[in-house]
């Protein structure tokens, strides 16, 4: 038996474009000769669609598209994931799958567990399925429907946490089951790929049958989503798996066919392919013509202007070289020497006239770099300031969108000036420690120097005050980012990371720098989350207000 | 009977301090002869922890401060609200209230409707309570706790939604309840007073019995507790009412005693009284020692003045003008006389060298300023990110926080300059209205003026070019401030506001604009939210890229 799976790029919002791909899709599939198509969860509305869903307009609009799906529907079922009225007590919306044949839905299945991890949220708008899962028959076949969550808490399970009262897949168990048709909105971040399919490979074991798995690819805002979709036969063996990242991908496979390579990738390639695709989206669908950056011939912005031409090429990056009195000649060469090798148009503007225009003033009236100047960070907020107004003003008159260039590492502790280098539209690598920074760095180079051995190899300096190094307001980056991924992403506190080995008034001061700096996210541009904890909004819910220290 | 309850003032995450103040708080009650004394939801933490919730030191330390205050409780009951390990299924935590008497835990109830509008996220850490709700003895009367969000049913069925399943109202309709014991956390917005008191005199009809009602005081990060405890006897009768927005009340009061007045105040005094408190609390808890604004000569950073001065006192609010060659001599002399009436140190720091000193390189580089210009919004932001560079400047020196001074009306539809005027730590009034911003500015100026009545009256003007007012990009403010209210605090879209009688191209002019300003809201400082819909962090979530307007 031939089955179809329709990886959709996501799009929120575009009702009637998404209706009119997955048209194109279901045909696509039903050339191909599949019985029974999958697309992804939420597949009309393009499930990021937060609080718009609440407008009395969205379900008549969502509904019409929904309405010109169905009707290109024939005798081949299409399964794919809507949102509905809730006609029952509860929230006002139910997230579904539907089963449509020739014109009708024959079938539907709210989700039952309805995510609320990482920047998920459904409870807000979804009433959750109380009821059994469903099964049905089609062509003597026993199916049943899971959205997307409702597949996973095997997975949670198998690590020791409960995070649903129900779990619908040990519900499936011994029901005889032969098909699980599974809608997904299942974004990326690193190592996901592998975790997909062990989860999957987990939930078919235990219920049995064939899955036919469909996922969104593409940038959407914050989320990138990785794609992966597959289809995995009764015996566990992956039949058919769709490109990473690549969407409006119809994927059609023979359940009893050979088996076939499940993209794997997990390292460096993956997270770089994250970025560019996220970076690439957020551009298309903002309509901003290009990108502008600050190039200080550091490691964080060649890299940032690396990626960035991958993703919409060297015509449509600019970047900007902003020296001011404490940058050295080398990284002016190093930026210049990247924007050769990037090919991107590159513009010089010191920042000299633009500091001393502000320092004269504020001389008389706060005493601003006067000769008591001890390692305040005013002057060297200023320097940093007058760069994000000078790439401001390019993004202005260009129609452009700047890009914030500091990493995970920087905006975990603060390390980063508000309005200065966290200027921009998109902080391309804000989810990005600085340790992959250099592995991204050494990825990109990989077929050639691109980004200078320089960059790389240099120490980090924010060059605002005469030999500043990194390190002399931060553990080392090795120490850092390995405190940091404990405390951001595994949740552990300070007597956690000190029983792991690390220097207990290291830990703290982290731990502190970490607390103090969540004014500072609260204003960060949003950026590309590609780990399983990122920094963006509705990621990391934070008070920026309170007493406890983890 | 005496009857006590306990305003607890919000401070997040300071176990054991919230701890002690509860003791003291039922210590005093005691004194005062109340027999029962309820306190707020979740007040060991202080109900806003978010994601703090998840790091394991957090329950370690919540429980050793519970057991402190348990051991503090003799054989007058206390009704508190805590975070509790869920030994099920389900989500790591629950929200219960308990009954302690002499020291031990006697009844415990967890909440069933868990918070998911506005900055509410409960599902994502909480397991609701799936049993009925649990009736239990105390002196020969019957008691029932409910927290918070399980009272608030029978309003929100007045209104003819459904937002639960579960109705733990009419639950306990006809259980013969003599006491109901309700922690709370209740923000405060526009018309909240009148709004609590009515949903639970609605309860209290249902059910019968008498309301022991406990809420927090005070502002934490953007959400500002309003107070407003209350005692409702058994006939429906208010008996004891604490004061709005003061926090550490104790309130005791006879059941059979005369009626009070309940606080309904919920006109403009409140809301000027929501942002004082705000402010006050934000710079307390942040331990920033004083605050800048710029002062245009306009009525927005007028306003913003006078409550810092009302918050902080005038000795921490700092003053800046900043004129260009676009600054009339009026709005000086308006924003003059202002510091004066404030009695604040009021600096000027033109920015004419430093807009000369951008404008001269980027002329060069990207045709900034030249005679073509016309129009163009890049120099007009280049002055206002000069004046947030010096507003941070003071900010950095002074180890003070700036405030940013937009209003509603301009951060839903982007009339606001990021890192321009939208700098600073708090946005004080970006929840209120431009019309509210008027109404507010008479309030202030109701024993004499304050804000000089040329701010009050000239058409407002952003002064970034000549001549320019704001109605020339936007619709006058009292058709403005309407469509925005039914667009973001009623979810009216294009169809219903048209159908209320406002021009279509006027409704999708905003509609457009506020769309398309999402990606500077993302970017803008907290603020207090003072309406039922604001625009803060977790309030409006909204997709920065769609394809849907509503």
């Amino acid at each position: 038996m031939k089955v179809g799976v329709i990886q959709s790029r996501i799009v929120v919002g575009d009702f009637d474009g998404n209706s009119s791909r997955l048209v194109d899709g279901y045909t696509e599939a039903v050339a191909q000769g599949a019985e029974i198509v999958v697309a992804p969860e939420d597949a009309i509305a393009g499930y990021c669609e937060g609080d718009q869903r609440l407008y009395p307009s969205f379900l008549v609009r969502h509904d019409a598209a929904f309405d010109t799906l169905c009707r290109a529907v024939g005798d081949v079922p299409l399964v794919v994931g809507i949102t509905e009225k809730n006609s029952g007590a509860g929230k006002p919306l139910r997230n579904s799958a539907v089963f449509i044949e020739n014109g009708k839905v024959l079938h539907r299945q709210s989700k039952t567990n309805l995510a609320t991890d990482t920047v998920f949220n459904d409870y807000r708008w979804y009433e959750p399925n109380a009821e059994p899962v469903a099964i049905f028959a089609f062509r003597g076949m026993t199916c049943a429907m899971l959205v997307c969550q409702d597949l996973w808490e095997t997975y949670d399970a198998a690590h020791g946490e409960h995070y649903f009262r129900r779990n619908p897949v040990s519900e499936l168990k011994g029901k005889g089951v032969d098909l699980i048709l599974v809608p997904n909105a299942s974004p990326y971040y690193f190592g996901k790929g592998r975790e997909r399919y062990e989860m999957v490979r987990a939930a078919q074991a235990t219920i049995g049958g064939a899955v036919l798995y469909a996922n969104y690819a593409g940038g959407h805002d914050e989320l990138v989503f990785d794609g992966r979709s597959f289809i995995m036969n009764a015996k566990g063996r992956v039949v058919g798996a769709a490109k990473a990242f690549a969407h409006d991908e119809v994927l059609v496979g023979e359940l009893d066919g050979p088996a076939v390579d499940y993209p794997f990738e997990d390292g460096v390639t993956d997270l770089g392919e994250a970025l560019i695709v996220g970076l690439r989206d957020y551009v298309e669908k903002s309509g901003v013509k290009s990108v502008i950056l600050g190039l200080s011939g550091g490691i964080d912005s060649a890299l940032c202007a690396a990626l960035a031409v991958r993703a919409l090429g060297p015509s449509r990056v600019i970047g900007i070289r902003m020296p001011s009195q404490y940058s050295s000649q080398g990284s002016l060469d190093d930026a210049d020497m990247l924007a050769k090798n990037l090919r991107i148009r590159c513009d010089t503007v010191p920042i000299k006239d633009i500091y001393q225009s502000v320092a004269s003033p504020l001389e008389r009236t706060i005493g601003f770099g006067t000769p008591s100047y001890a390692g305040d960070v005013t002057e060297e907020n200023v320097q940093a300031r007058a760069r994000g107004l000078i790439v401001m003003a390019y993004a202005n008159k260009y129609g452009a969108m700047g890009i914030a260039t500091g990493n995970k590492s920087e905006f975990s502790v603060g390390y980063a000036t508000l309005y200065g280098d966290m200027c921009g539209g998109y902080a391309l690598i804000k989810d990005v420690y600085k340790m992959d920074v250099y592995a991204l760095s050494e990825w990109i180079n990989k077929d050639g120097e691109i980004i200078p051995r320089n960059s790389i190899e240099k120490p980090p300096s924010a060059e605002l005050r005469p030999d500043q190094k990194d390190t002399d307001s931060l553990p080392d980056y090795p120490v850092l980012d390995a405190i940091l991924k404990g405390l951001v992403e595994n949740f552990e506190g300070r007597d956690e990371l000190v029983r792991q080995g690390f220097d207990p008034a290291v830990v703290e001061k982290v731990i502190a720098m970490t607390d103090r700096a969540e004014f500072k996210r609260r204003q960060a541009p949003p950026g590309p989350i590609v780990s399983s904890e990122g920094l963006a909004w509705l990621n990391r819910q934070y008070p920026i207000t309170t007493k406890f220290r983890p």
